[in-house]
């Protein structure tokens, strides 16, 4: 994982919502634009960007060490959630990627399909000397609170088990629990999965503080950056917290307030 | 997708049907002929005609760009749509196809196998070098309105992210909002699914003006043309909406009335 | 097909009952054995016969070309009808086929499934140099009447568009409706499915004049030749009807009165 | 399946019921080990064996010809019954059979998936030179009488049509239908599935008179031999009936009353 | 397994609850350390260690031999259970296994799947030089007591029939009936599973010498360890069972009281 850290640490940018919740959910007209993204990713000084294989093929430009996401799928259908791969290692990594994602549904009836496909995933990635990157969310008709401690700890747990070399996951809600969770993932590296847009600048940037205190890698942040008015102060507070050790209210004063 | 495209824009002939809905729902005595098909091709001056494999195998004639469909499907099963590959990307090569397509069923409790077909097939076209279509059709219990806009902009999206070239969508119904369509999809191309007979001439024409206002970068068309009293007109009137920019009324001066 | 035609026509021998029906349904002590049918077939100037694998395997004399029938299942299961490969083309092959068969359930629950694998199987063949006949026969619960004349075109239809060199369809139970039948395959030729042993010789030969008159290229009959009281004046009277275009009261001075 | 026969008849031990009943069904202290039905098997001149591979690997010593069942599974399981394949045709060979196995529970839900994998199992089979034999077990909730005449003849015309060089199926309860059988199997061999102990040796002995004087090849036969009191005396027995057309009084002599 | 065994016993240290129950449910500030159960392994003279190969991966250090689990799930989904492959036997051997284990869920809806998964890893297994190891859990709705002595001595017989070479299964409750699960494994190694953590020391020890006194090779242990107060006084305990034939009251001086 290192080509996604600085001094240990990472940011990274991602940005598939338009797949999992599509352009009218989470988009605008300008953030619509992947060269919005690509250019935020850059000036921010993101450690890394996330994105499905079209739209690397198509747009990215190799500033940004590079993520591919090797499955996904739509909200719109509806019973237990599977999302299956659709990009190859390989084509990922002739898109230039350094790295790749896969989404496991934790707890859905088709757990059991997609650890599967990880599990291939991960030993191909690794035999070609990159990380492969677990977002874990449990969910389904299983899963009552998909952020409860032991729901995310066990998250955490899954992707060491299953070889990921870093784990995407949701926040606890405070530091203390999202520590055991941090713990439960050993040497797998944990990004708090950004989320929608907080309320607030400072709930988010509070949420970031409490996860690096809990002693987790980093952040994968989208639509708290690329939907804010003033996506690079807002990065430029992340990476305060993250990369610097600020507290909320130094890395606030780089947001312009909304 | 430039072996399709006539000064950047597009006019496909498509002509799927007999698979999808039956001859006796979409034929009459002459267009159940492939070679009907084919010569308005050629004299209507399309940029692509659009064929299952049983069709180019046995009338292609090389004269037209062909676009192999790789999967299809009756309308007679019932319950959630799913449309499996019935032609490898090899074949479809060597039956003369310089593009593929393939129909990805967003919303469909099979949408994550209809992706992940979508995928490899992807991934085997760019190696060859040519260009891969999703029809993405949003449809299944999921689906209350298949044209909402947001639901069409979801499907452009699809396309763009899981690395389609160009993505054939049903029109929203006004240039606004498929203009939001064709954002979405970025630098994949947008190509309007012409769909059943409209009442009108001046209707489907006022339509197809929209796409194009839109932003879009063409039609795929099939029974607006062939079941046309006068296919070659409707194709002239396409034409000159299409690429020379013309508005509607001179357009359908050009369509003998009905 | 050619290999299957005596001047464009063809009169096929099918004997896979035995897996389909059960030989108590169909067979009696003279038909349970292959070596019978073989001898009609010759006999009868038929110009293919078609087996599963097994009686090829153990019976086939290489006197009559070989169809071996590449999937096949029985009566047994209920709901939606499903038949898988249970030879392969390479298999067919080496036990003497000329071309290979395979049964397609449009409209049911798994019709994808049967498409996929009869495209696959289609290529091979075609690879090989043999041809891929297409059994289609809609069923399931979605379809109401399988001989309905929009279903049994849109079956003919599905096999043209699907790559086949011939299908098999039932009888509408008429001539001019079976002609839009054949009009939809187009250059794929038509066979009749023989179906049940008719109440009459009359009944089955004015079926099969009928289908004739529509177009079609033949009949691939079974039950009406080798459950038939003098199979070989069968054979000939059908033969007169296919070949030298006699109608059916000629046709009918060569059978035996039942 | 000359390796399995003396003078065209065979007498084969089956021993996979630790897996398909378990042991607390079918076992006693002493046929709980493998090695005392191989003693019987030596001694009793059965003319094959039947293991699953586990049994093969760590107990088979050569003496008696080994076949291989390649799939398997317990009774535990509700729903439709499905046996999968467990061994490959290479590894059974590397065990020393001589010939292969599998079960079909023709009526199943699950009836393709286990005619398609028996498929390449008896082409793989063939391509190596040994016999594939066909357990044909109607079950499933489509099966009321699983040894009514039209089904055990079914069964074992299923078998003669797949390829099968033998079936193994239960006994219809009398010569004449049995010989029905017989003869829908046609030049695939016929043996008689030996099935729960009989409630007397005159029982099971008439049993195998009437699949003889039926025309079958022979027996698989299991309980009835080692569950018995005396093992060797009724294999003598069923020799005796088989290979010497013994009638069963004559056979009956030869075992100690129970 | 003779790498695994110390004068033909064995003792095993598992560790895939992790992935199997959570973090949450089974382990606190300590054991949630691999390293701290590299430590017991070590100095508690385990004959091997078993992981998942993220676990594997990132802390094996090649002290004791290692088993690589090569499938696993959450307890989160609902419904029939099935466990998946998540790493190759080549994966395995790279981390450095001296064996692979697999579980299988014997009587779920879904055991064909993993029987047939377990049947290809056997084999390659084998190839290699390497054990298989089967946890054999019968489990799912059609089964209503999963110790009773008819279903676990199921489990150790279907272990050896599909070529186990060790099987992990639970205890009866009493040596009589578990001597008859070691019966029924034959040639196969029997491990006890070592389950929850027992309510006294004493109840545990009794089960362990319940099962050496059936005559099983040893135990798979892990919580009644790794939760234990004094992991390695509790190891000595099992020790002097397992490989000195101690009876429980010498064991126990070795144990502190908790």
């Amino acid at each position: 994982m290192d080509t996604f850290l600085k001094s240990g640490k990472g940011l990274l940018l991602a940005y598939d919502q338009g797949l999992e919740h599509g352009p009218s959910t989470d988009f605008n007209d300008r953030n619509i634009d992947p060269n919005y993204i690509l250019d935020i990713a850059e000036k921010g000084h993101f450690t890394g960007v996330v994105f499905q294989k079209g739209i690397a093929e198509k747009y990215y430009n190799g500033k940004v060490p590079l993520i591919v996401k090797l499955n996904g799928k739509t909200n719109l259908p509806r019973g237990e959630p599977i999302s299956s791969q659709v990009c190859s290692v390989q084509e990922a990594i002739s898109l230039g990627a350094k790295g790749v994602g896969y989404t496991i549904y934790l707890g859905s009836a088709h757990e059991n399909i997609m650890l599967q496909e990880f599990g291939e995933i991960q030993e191909e990635a690794h035999e070609e000397g990159i990380p492969a990157i677990a977002w874990i969310y449990p969910r389904g008709e299983a899963i009552k609170n998909d952020v409860a401690p032991e729901i995310i700890s066990y998250a955490a747990r899954a992707g060491l088990e299953i070889g990921a070399d870093a784990v995407k996951i949701k926040y606890t809600g405070d530091p203390t629990s999202f520590r055991w969770a941090v713990k439960a993932a050993g040497l797998a590296k944990v990004f708090m999965s950004g989320g929608p847009k907080a309320p607030t600048d400072e709930t988010f940037l509070n949420q970031v503080k409490g996860v690096i205190e809990a002693g987790a890698t980093g952040l994968a942040v989208g639509r708290n950056v690329w939907q804010h008015a003033d996506p690079l102060k807002m990065s430029s507070a992340l990476s305060e917290i993250i990369f610097n050790g600020k507290d909320v209210q130094q890395a606030l004063g780089m947001v312009v307030a909304q």
